[in-house]
């Protein structure tokens, strides 16, 4: 059964996966949980991640390479009385998206392969270029000096939560109010209310 | 010794915590990573957050109660080219706040308490009050519906990166091309930078 919220369509979670600078990194270690934010790109569905030779996160990976990778858009905080004509609290909420994959983690060694990737996370996060590509000899040493990792996943959960669940009079008073706060991120909040309702 | 970037002053942790309206919760379960992200409140150092009584997260916390949550605010990608002469990709970075608490939680059980936390929570993420408090008898039966459970750090971990680790002559490139584009965002980041160096 679908969950509440729940967002299955692949293309509509890779547009995500490319929009998002970074996102949060969950390892475990001898039963505690290890977490960090971390800049990443995407690349035929799995999570690629760079960083440096030594440190934490790595002597983790090498003892256990499961990991939880979760990623938020956060558009709008609701207060309550944008849909409770009662005052109460309860109604206050958040509409975000969220994306948590589970998976495992291994590192790419192939130097090539380390550089593809480097140019495709550039290429995300600096898409004007303005840089020498990353196959260029100049970078050898950076690159081998680079650990590479990839989260290859088991299970996705994509969660949109934009009043789906609401009747209709508490969805149209939240429209009407996001409409008179009218901030940028308001509007695309409103178009995504009315998309998400829609299916 | 202290970190690359990293932030002691507790006040200034303090603040992060109240900007922040949401964080990622990580633990584990039988050596593996559940994470996902969760609105939150922080009062006198500890970090507190609200759910349903049921679910995959109290499953876990009743058998581990280890607990990693981290907090981003991003401020900057920085491209490449606002800091390399020599058109090389690497200098390319990200300039943002983040901080991760590791700890233990445990569950917030007497009725009183758990109102006075989501009144807490109410404040912050919606100061501008207009609605009943949360001490009012209407609100009994949905307290009690809700869990309450409270993460208690062992170790906190606050890093703020802004290009304190540069000489100032990339410093320098940095701040003036961040003049130049001139996004709101950039002037914050912009007077960050200048704060953190001169520390």
């Amino acid at each position: 059964m679908k969950q509440a919220f729940e967002i299955t369509d692949q293309e509509v979670i890779n547009a995500l996966l490319a929009d998002a600078a970074y996102g949060t990194l969950a390892l475990c270690h001898e039963n505690r949980p290890y977490s960090l934010p971390i800049n990443f790109v995407a690349i035929n569905g799995e999570i690629y991640f760079h960083g440096a030779k030594k440190g934490r996160k790595i002597e983790i990976l090498k003892q256990n390479t499961y990991a939880s990778f979760s990623v938020v858009e956060s558009y709008a905080l609701i207060p309550s009385y944008f849909s409770s004509t009662e005052g109460l609290a309860c109604p206050a909420t958040h509409f975000f998206k969220s994306l948590i994959i589970d998976g495992s983690i291994s590192f790419v060694e192939e130097q090539e392969e380390k550089a593809l990737v480097l140019q495709s996370l550039m290429q995300k996060l600096q898409p004007e270029g303005k840089h020498k590509p990353l196959h260029d000899p100049l970078y050898t040493k950076a690159i081998h000096a680079t650990t590479i990792y990839k989260l290859t996943p088991d299970e996705t959960r994509a969660k949109f939560k934009f009043g789906q669940h609401l009747n209709k009079e508490r969805f149209e008073m939240i429209l009407k109010h996001l409409e008179q706060r009218g901030e940028a991120k308001d509007l695309q909040t409103m178009a995504l209310m009315q998309q998400l309702k829609e299916k």
